[in-house]
């Protein structure tokens, strides 16, 4: 009966450690920015040589959502607050810049719950036009820290252009 | 009483012209976009030399009402439609290019009655931030003639770029 006893606990043990750990991993995920084309378009930059680092070259729009626009009236952004860095390759031609295809998104999620540990925002990127994560652990921490020069601004880079 | 009532012909006639005149002026015009900004970002471009033409040099954004997105989906853009050019001037440090300040904005706005002669599209230029129109009756006719080789898509150039 004690033998078990001891497996019970050992075996809810295990389970419960896996249930947190899942449970941790999905709740610590940033979401994809569903439907943020439609979103409102904060800005623009386009990035050339000899800018170093051709994997940022191109032309990027930052897009918010409705509760983001509130942060970059107020400096305070609510939980729930979504801003997205899209990167599109582009091509020349006699001048004329256009956009081609997507490099990338990346994503930063207002939840001071989730995201307690890096400001309350979490922070994400996405290929072209999928919808896998492909941040580690370590690039997520060096996304916060380069965010965290702005603190002042709600960890936020980017301003509105009227 | 006979010159009484020629006089009240006239000058009831003078008034009736003008009020049509006033009022055909008003309903001719284009309104100003309050609020695009927050509009749905259609694409950007930028324009640089050689390109010639000085004056639309930089980056222009188009922003569209809702009412307008109806018509890059369809194809049909029903009365109520907007649409945007948003130009702005740049400056480039080391292959980086920001906005500066906005050279003016081109509206085009539909509504069937009012706009009959052109599409259904009104055209209009605001400079800067400010609201004074600035397109000539020419000017206007010219936009129109441009647009007009596009009309399978419904007079418009742009189309969204997801």
């Amino acid at each position: 009966m004690k033998i078990f006893a001891k497996c019970f606990v050992l075996i809810g043990g295990a389970i419960f450690g896996f249930v947190s750990i899942s449970f941790s991993q999905t709740t610590m995920k940033v979401d994809y920015p569903v439907g943020y084309r439609l979103w409102v378009h904060v800005k623009s930059v386009t990035v050339a040589p000899p800018t170093p680092n051709p994997r940022n070259h191109g032309i990027h729009h930052i897009y918010a959502n409705e509760l983001a626009m509130q942060g970059y009236k107020t400096g305070l952004f609510p939980d729930g607050s979504i801003i997205v860095f899209d990167l599109r390759q582009t091509q020349t031609n006699n001048g004329v810049t256009k956009e081609v295809s997507r490099s990338f998104i990346d994503v930063m999620q207002k939840d001071g719950k989730r995201f307690e540990k890096t400001g309350g925002w979490g922070f994400e990127e996405f290929p072209g036009d999928k919808t896998d994560r492909t941040l580690s652990n370590e690039q997520k921490t060096a996304c916060f820290t380069c965010h965290a020069s702005q603190q002042e601004k709600g960890f936020v880079f980017s301003i509105f252009q009227e």
